[in-house]
């Protein structure tokens, strides 16, 4: 807690439990637990997973992608081929859409998510719109639509579906928005889309398509399960697909139900935003007045920052901190989220209860 | 968990860290242990407690407590004489007005209460009436003050001031509302407020005074700290004295954050409101449809009741159960309470998650 900088890397080995935390077995949901969330790049194993349906048995060595639709020159390419392409690297902090879910009232439907469906890792592969660009986009086209090789009926619909996702062109040919084959270094783990995952900077999770199977160029806006029945904020007659990150703030310690010596506390945590950086996190100790935590630098453009501030707690007891994450375009985290049926996008600020003895 | 009626006495001897959660050392405030709360009657050193001020030295012997005011006969009693009157005992389901303070968004000033304030005694002495009817009320008596000997400065305010609640007259005439010598038939426990505390069913614990030192009768309305400034629901342009519990309930098992084996699992709890007997408990896992838990016979008429439901839960991971509350009056427990400027009557439905192997 000395070093300020010490916990942007984890000096030890994590044990297996301080890395995921199991919320549904099959398909595979499960956040970072508590411990991995204190290193910058979340550490292998640790990394949460989101999973709509079980992981595709898929050849790597023989896996196609293809890339069709609206496009001059349609072509199938071999997944192992993605790594001979000029490859590009991004460190980016992915939320789950859903993350938090179990905070707003009342509890919407789907995985019962607490805080910890949020991760940073560094992924490596071809940018999306070099794909693109060999096939030639027609001029009419507004989507591009991505299919994993997963498949299933998702609870509520009639039908089988794949799980896809559409991004609208402006963002699909955002250099950084890649094709990852690498993750961290390493090849991409199965359970995290192997051998190709889409990773879409700033936009909440489930627009980084796993077990990527085809790209298509759409001329009209995609309405398959995932772009209109789920992943949508439903609420009275709003329906919207949900797209960009809400800025928000994650405290890291001290750690929620854990005691404290009184006196000064060090207080730290993360904020991220996918819509612009992150400009400043205020703190508050009990219900007093918000006071503003240092920003150390940015890690990369769409990681998130880390923030520190010292508090001083003379009484012994219980104690609840709050963080509140402003970014660099405006936005602030709000006391409560505005609810919607599914329980996307809750960045409300989340109280975390200490003990100082 | 097989016999329904087990878990109304627990049939060990409580750790002290199973009793009470100390949310503040001075002055003691205290939050009952869950493993407390799996009985109905709070076992001894369990029962939640909450202070405004340090306890007061008290000579237990020599304690005087005035009946004054609007009177015909004013008088003065030795605490050690209230026994000799005629006794009265109640079960109570006591709960602090800023129970579950900490669900409320943003979070009010106050102590961080989780969910653990309420506690359920048996509570024995005269009624306060008995003494009212001694001194001879004057026709035009709207009150009845009740002081403590404990005294302090609160937090905010300008001048030292003794705790002192007023009850309507009308309340204060209910003949289950006594000055207890008796918990759970043992001496008051001096952090109860030995030598006599009021008891007021149906209300917040705010109006059962500790330590009284004096029963004053008003003819106006009573505007002290502790009934204007504090205690008051206070929103816009609401300022109202806090009163009667609101309807709520608890889960007590499954624990939470604890894992139970999948298949049939027995949810139970509590349920209780100060405005009329619990009518109906519901019950919800996940985000699913609520289905109705059966109810135990009442306890007390002024004590909470016991639920108890069998789910199936059968996918392996973490989920969420909801228990949502209905009294006779047709109140029933919403899912966000209206938020106020104390943090009080937070009887929001409270999810609880577990998990399931």
């Amino acid at each position: 807690m000395d070093d300020p900088r010490e916990p942007y890397e984890l000096t030890h080995e994590l044990h297996p439990d301080d890395r995921r935390l199991v919320v549904k077995e099959s398909p595979l949901n499960a956040e970072a637990a508590h411990p991995a969330l204190a290193a910058a790049i979340t550490p292998p194993g640790a990394h949460y997973v989101r999973s709509n349906f079980d992981a595709p048995a898929i050849d790597a060595a023989g896996h196609l992608i293809a890339v069709e639709g609206a496009v001059a020159e349609p072509f199938t390419l071999a997944a192992h081929d993605l790594a001979s392409l000029p490859q590009r690297s991004v460190t980016v902090t992915l939320e789950c859409a859903g993350n938090s879910r179990m905070g707003m009232s009342p509890l919407p439907h789907g995985e019962p998510w607490a805080t910890g469906a949020v991760s940073t890792a560094s992924w490596s592969g071809p940018s999306l719109t070099t794909l693109l660009d060999r096939a030639g986009l027609r001029d009419d086209v507004v989507e591009i639509l991505v299919s994993g090789a997963d498949r299933g009926t998702p609870a509520g619909a009639r039908e089988a579906t794949r799980f896809a996702r559409a991004l609208p062109l402006d963002k699909a040919r955002d250099p950084d928005v890649i094709l990852a084959v690498e993750m961290n270094g390493s090849p991409l783990p199965p359970e995290h889309g192997a051998p190709a995952r889409l990773i879409v900077p700033g936009w909440y999770g489930m627009a980084s398509v796993k077990w990527v199977a085809r790209i298509a160029a759409l001329t009209t806006a995609y309405e398959g399960w995932f772009q209109h029945e789920r992943y949508v904020y439903l609420s009275g007659r709003e329906r919207r697909p949900v797209d960009v990150v809400r800025v928000k703030s994650m405290i890291v310690a001290p750690e929620g139900n854990t005691g404290v010596a009184r006196g000064r506390v060090t207080v730290w945590g993360w904020a991220w935003s996918g819509a612009a950086p992150v400009a400043a996190v205020d703190v508050a100790l009990d219900g007093e007045a918000w006071q503003p935590a240092a920003l150390d630098p940015p890690l990369a453009p769409h990681a998130w920052r880390r923030f520190t501030a010292s508090i001083d707690v003379a009484a012994a007891g219980r104690h609840v901190l709050r963080a509140r994450a402003r970014d660099a375009a405006g936005r602030v985290q709000p006391d409560v989220a505005a609810w919607n049926e599914h329980g996307y996008g809750n960045n409300a600020i989340a109280p975390v209860v200490f003990y100082v003895y």
